[in-house]
């Protein structure tokens, strides 16, 4: 039974600061859904003393340590030799790791050299932990009393890869015989992370259950863990539940973006969108357009920051922007209207508003934004305000307005 | 004499991997630059056990403490107490800590309750370090041998102000009587870090000055530090050899983005800018415009995603397209043209390009991009061509064109 682990980030990068760590984050989030606490996470350089200092400690405090980092081919990369040595144990070529790597460097015609069989060397007795996307390979190690150690690559992608399909289900099924894991993630729009804490704390979750979530303004994440022997009615049964709390704010099941399933809707639906900003500046097209094949559905838009390009680009009058001024519904509705009109497309999108942090007045403090949609049956603006900084303020509108557009899309 | 420093992150949301912890990398980075080695960073859970632990480590491993996080007024707020604990000292009211307190909830008419005299208590015989811009002050503590422990606040904001404020300054006087730190930012655009490093290395950088650089596509910073006693003029001579070495990559001293230094110049120069971005999806008008008061400069622009708009918004011919293709030099001289007319703006930029996963062919593969520049006396176009992943050609491709734009505006 694995309750305790410890985490190490090795590596120079680390403690200079070049680098941010995210692996040990990563780790611990998923740790903390299957239940498994970190006692600790170590970062050390790629120094052999401080390597072996944090290699005893971390035996000491958990049942399990899992490390990342200095896994590659050159010199300064210690830690498979580290470990030998603290576990006193030879290092062994693995002919078969060695073999692959050959034929990695062949088939892109790179010249092999000799450093590189260290990536094929580990711990004897250590099993390899493959590396779905990249050369070096890790290992896992028994250490005795029960107490296991795990070393993954450091670079992020491949860490992922080989945390989630080597050494988690390993832990789940060591907590359990026949144990598995099933997760759930859901995204959230509408909720802050206290409203959503609210609104989860009354499910029962029963022992083999945990709930974790993350926050990064605009998005807001809810995993469901269920992990456990034969938990399939029980993970049913809490998606569920979640889903009946929740299902005015979930705009989507899985590790998906808002552009992302606007973009499948509209794809799916055959409409094409075009889009009028002027107070995101055009963050909006470029959300959309980060997704690859996004030029199947996105005509394109105007960043109409002006007064000028808003008349000029999108048809709006004079006399609308004298009267109600730049930022009212009805500009927003003429920018819809004028954007769909001028390029054909079937959704017209608009966005006009105050991002500060000057241009607040008291009828429009800083914060307040009109979005419109024109289709060809509907055309209607509404208003949204946002709280915080100019970026927040920006950010906030470009998620309201996309998640307005998906509403639309599913009606 | 600090020379090795241990640095704790505390708190239950990096144990279990809710937050990933910036505040270490920010420390490391900023002890490296005044030659402080950091023997390892640690991170544990609010839990008054393992912050112990952790204490003792790390008064065991480096001359110099600095931990950060657990100052709040709430009950999982242990730090103080441990800390305490961990010296042997009683928790003393500070009064004119306490009294700054009670003024501050005054003034914001916020109910004053006794939790929150907690953040007003520290170890008996520590020193307060002020915090600038939240309530709650960290502390600074003798441990006798010759070692320090610093505690600040975990929010990254507080902690870095206390950190630049206090910390360092009286790190460096400890280093050396009658020192002072001098640092400069340079915001490098052209180079990859490897090339940077090997501009640089020959630099004769003596004992006192430290070179420190951080990638995070596509900016790329180096910073100098100088610290110790009377070093203005050995502070001058190494910027101005960096200058030397460097002038052609140099496109900010201090810590400026490309965007912000394109829209002074832009101010300055009182120019006006209007965009037609095909490839980069609306990314360069949102850079521009995530600067407060980018108005006074920026008319807008189009988002010419489909060829149907470059030919409605733009005026690219058909023809242009037919014979030529919507990546390629024509094509990209008559989109800047054709925005600079239609706006009336003084600098019209376009962009069109293969940013991929799909579309590339053998004459114009993925990461071919054309950037054009139309002014009143001067029309032009050049062709850029970035490795990598679709995200990877957008970020660069908005970085080139921004650059292009500053040296334009520089000329």
């Amino acid at each position: 039974m694995m309750e305790t682990a410890v985490i190490l980030s090795t590596g120079d990068e680390l403690t200079t600061g070049k680098v941010i760590d995210t692996n040990s984050a990563f780790i611990a989030d998923r740790l903390f859904s299957i239940g498994v606490k970190v006692a600790a996470v170590l970062k050390v350089a790629d120094d052999p003393k401080r390597l072996l200092w944090a290699l005893r400690e971390a035996r000491a405090l958990g049942d399990l340590i899992i490390g990342t980092g200095g896994l590659g081919p050159t010199a300064d990369d210690l830690t498979t030799e580290m470990v030998a040595n603290f576990l006193d144990r030879n290092l062994i070529v693995n002919e078969q790791v060695a073999a692959d790597l050959r034929r990695r460097f062949e088939v892109r015609s790179i010249p092999w050299t000799a450093n590189n069989l260290k990536q094929a060397r580990f711990p004897e007795g250590a099993a390899i932990i493959a590396n779905p996307v990249g050369t070096a390979p890790g290992f896992h190690a028994i250490l005795g009393n029960g107490k296991n150690l795990f070393w993954l690559s450091g670079v992020p992608q491949e860490m992922t890869a080989m945390f989630n399909e080597t050494v988690l289900p390993w832990i789940v099924a060591q907590q359990d015989r026949a144990a598995q894991i099933l997760a759930c993630t859901f995204k959230i729009y509408g909720l802050s992370e206290s409203n959503l804490d609210d609104l989860v704390k009354p499910i029962d979750l029963g022992n083999h259950a945990k709930l974790s979530f993350r926050a990064h303004y605009p998005d807001l994440t809810l995993r469901l863990t269920v992990s456990g022997e034969a938990v399939q009615k029980q993970f049913a049964e809490l998606c569920d539940r979640i889903r009946a709390v929740l299902s005015p704010y979930i705009y989507a099941e899985g590790d998906l973006t808002m552009e992302e399933v606007v973009g499948r809707l509209l794809f799916e639906k055959q409409q094409t969108l075009a889009l009028a900003e002027s107070c995101t500046g055009g963050l909006i097209s470029q959300r959309i357009t980060r997704i690859a094949g996004s030029s199947a559905y996105y005509y394109g838009g105007a960043v109409t920051y002006s007064n000028d390009a808003k008349i000029k680009f999108l048809g709006v009058t004079a006399a609308t922007l004298e009267k109600h001024g730049a930022v009212s519904q009805q500009t927003a509705l003429e920018m819809s209207q004028g954007i769909r009109e001028r390029t054909g497309a079937s959704i017209g999108l608009s966005v006009t508003g105050v991002a500060g942090p000057s241009g607040g007045s008291q009828q429009k403090p800083i914060g307040t934004i009109w979005i419109s949609i024109a289709q060809e049956n509907r055309h209607e603006a509404r208003s949204f305000y946002f709280h915080g900084e100019r970026e927040r303020i920006i950010l906030g509108t470009s998620q309201a307005a996309l998640n307005w557009l998906r509403q639309t899309l599913l009606n």
